[in-house]
């Protein structure tokens, strides 16, 4: 036996992106609590030449929506990056996930000795087979931009734990 | 065609430990031109209540070692946490590595219906298939550190960018 390209990763990605969503639920309960406007968590960073809140959420679902357009050998759907609210953010997310479970999981099986070309904003694009764009491009993305959504929020005092990182069972 | 168990977890946990050991490097570059003690890394934390960099450090080389003794049937080997400096930090994950490269991948491939029992600290012990484990317990939990690990040194100061997360091609 195995495991499906689909399996490695649409599901991983999805649970990830509904936890996110939680921390963004028990990020706007924080502000409720201690009376400061939620939007102020968007301009939030670890450091001055790091991507700020608002960048790491647009972008761990933009990269989760284009890894499964890739691998299913689909459209991207790109999304404008206007949010201004945990509550807009909430919604990309939740629209990624939709996308993302609109893809066959037998589109994506298979693909993982298919070419994948990923064009880079300055220089050559990066060309990888299907598996190792999910496992060292895909994956280690999706988890780097939630992870430091998570981190953000700590950071800020959230009260969030390890449960809420991993998800329910 | 399909993933193998093995080609979806120790290649995987081998390259984000890697990358890890080169963001060590850097730290320890980082304090030698700024002229503090790099043993100093080793108690920072987002929040008052996270564990410190030397546990993130340390967690993330044992959850890796932990994933690939269970999903290969090997004896996971504890150790010591006594590490005092980021040279003895490395060390740890080099040796991580090397119990990853010495369980053959055969042993980890088929491994995805096997039944794995992770006893807890408190409570039940949690009960996952290969496949559950490494996709919402064992890839999370390395990213979780890893990536913990990277956002406390970029929050240091430390000069790191997306490229040495992901790693070399």
């Amino acid at each position: 036996m195995t495991v499906s390209m689909h399996s490695a990763s649409a599901p991983i990605f999805a649970r990830m992106l509904g936890n996110l969503n939680t921390w963004l639920d028990k990020a706007q309960a924080h502000a409720e609590v201690k009376k400061f406007d939620s939007a102020n968590y968007l301009a939030l960073r670890l450091a001055p030449d790091m991507l700020p809140f608002v960048s790491q959420v647009r972008i761990a679902s933009d990269i989760a929506r284009l890894a499964m357009a890739k691998l299913g050998d689909a459209e991207y759907p790109r999304y404008a990056d206007d949010e201004t609210t945990l509550e807009g953010l909430a919604e990309r997310v939740r629209k990624t996930v939709a996308f993302m479970q609109s893809i066959d999981a037998a589109r994506v099986d298979g693909s993982e000795a298919r070419e994948i070309v990923l064009p880079q904003r300055t220089g050559d694009p990066l060309h990888f087979t299907g598996e190792s764009f999910l496992q060292r491009w895909a994956l280690p993305n999706v988890f780097f931009h939630t992870t430091m959504t998570y981190a953000l929020l700590r950071h800020a005092g959230v009260e969030l734990g390890k449960a809420d990182y991993l998800g329910g069972p």
